[in-house]
């Protein structure tokens, strides 16, 4: 099968353009197929304070109220991703920027309302993505790059994780290619040792989770990631690393970053 | 050659939601391959005023500063392209949100700074337009929604007017189409008295253009965009109409709207 990398930048990155800029020339020169998923970072938050617009998080994730929605439709659709898109075009990369209603690509249903009403929040529905149109679009060699904005086919956009757009694109993927899922942030990968940049795990398979929970050797935030990674690898997904944007061609290449296999 | 419809709407239609719902509508409905480009509207107006960055028009065109493209970008190419595609996939329409800087599709020069600095303001280059990327879309009953955000294929994204856009796909397509060009507007054609919606001129050519500019039928604010349609079809473009948004399939059919040809 043809090999595909499927890689998701956070805030952190975004939000500092010298490591955007970083990270985009060396995604730019990455020879194999490839997407680009990016999260939004704190441009939405400061567009919200600037029209005024009480924004609430739990746990990480944001209350997308009807204004809220508006607001990250804006920023990570419009702003952030064409920025992206008109800057890996200067560097020859074939970029085009989408969100999950273009050409149907990502299916979402809005989160039902347990003890928590998150709003126009989107949880990806099965065989929600729609590999045959990203299949044109590698054929083409054109770079997809997606923002973390879904649709539920009814004419309603949603707010998506984009962590978990990419856990899904992954996996609906690896029925056609053999991918790679690539998790780039501001650490080298899982440490053993937060203020050791050093620390890195380089492994981690079914064989030694349980022992590394266990020792309390990863932090209670990674545990969910790297489970996450752990199934898309039972589904089919080739292998999942985290590591540093700014090692990229590294971690492409195996010599960075903490691999889960 | 394959008949290709490429429509523009207006600021007015985006700007009313039922005038644009019943216009997406008409839009889902057309059997023909078509391609859809969307103005501002006031929103992007709106914005600017809520985060209180002044705007300046000359004649019509926003002059375009680095925080006013900010506005734009996001409001353009995140919440009114985005909810555009949201509309028309609801209604089985495979449409797929594009600025300029997708996939390379509309190349631009930032306009020359003469008496007017018209700051990131594009004014598309020759042979600006991907054709062969809008023909992969449509062989792949991909349906093109496009606003006006170019870029200049060094990183910068630009402002360009939608009326522009629309006449460069225009006579780009006729190489490979056979193209209508329909620009959507508030008032069902060129009319030869502004207070009679039934005065609409039904067919404006080269034979009797002379004539109606020197009896003053036609006013000022028009003939640049008639003149511009008559270029379009010396080009090749088999026909422009202007007509009401309303009346699309009579327009598409021949029995609506003013035709230049």
């Amino acid at each position: 099968m043809q090999k595909v990398l499927v890689i998701k930048i956070g805030g952190n990155i975004i939000d500092n353009s010298d490591a955007q800029d970083l990270f985009l020339q060396k995604f730019a020169e990455l020879k194999l197929p490839k997407i680009l998923i990016h999260g939004g970072g704190k441009l939405a938050t400061e567009l919200a304070a600037i029209m005024h617009i009480p924004q609430t998080m739990i746990e990480g994730r944001r209350i997308t109220d009807a204004a809220t929605l508006k607001v990250v439709t804006m920023v990570y659709a419009g702003f952030i991703n064409k920025n992206i898109v008109s800057k890996l075009q200067a560097q020859n990369c074939n970029a085009l920027g989408l969100c999950g209603a273009d050409a149907n690509l990502i299916r979402a249903n809005k989160r039902t309302v347990k003890d928590i009403d998150y709003g126009f929040a989107g949880d990806i529905t099965e065989d929600g993505i729609n590999t045959m149109f990203l299949k044109i679009l590698l054929e083409n060699e054109i770079i997809p790059v997606i923002s973390p904005i879904t649709h539920n086919g009814k004419g309603q956009l949603l707010n998506t994780n984009a962590d978990s757009i990419a856990g899904a694109f992954a996996k609906a993927l690896s029925a056609l290619y053999d991918v790679h899922l690539i998790y780039c942030f501001d650490k080298k990968g899982v440490l053993t040792n937060v203020d050791d940049e050093n620390s890195v795990i380089k492994n981690i398979t079914n064989n030694n989770i349980d022992l590394l929970k266990k020792d309390k050797v990863i932090s209670a935030g990674m545990i969910p990631k790297i489970e996450n990674a752990l199934q898309a690898v039972a589904f089919g997904v080739r292998k999942v690393t985290i590591g540093h944007a700014r090692e990229l061609e590294d971690i492409v290449t195996g010599n960075a970053g903490t691999t889960i296999h």
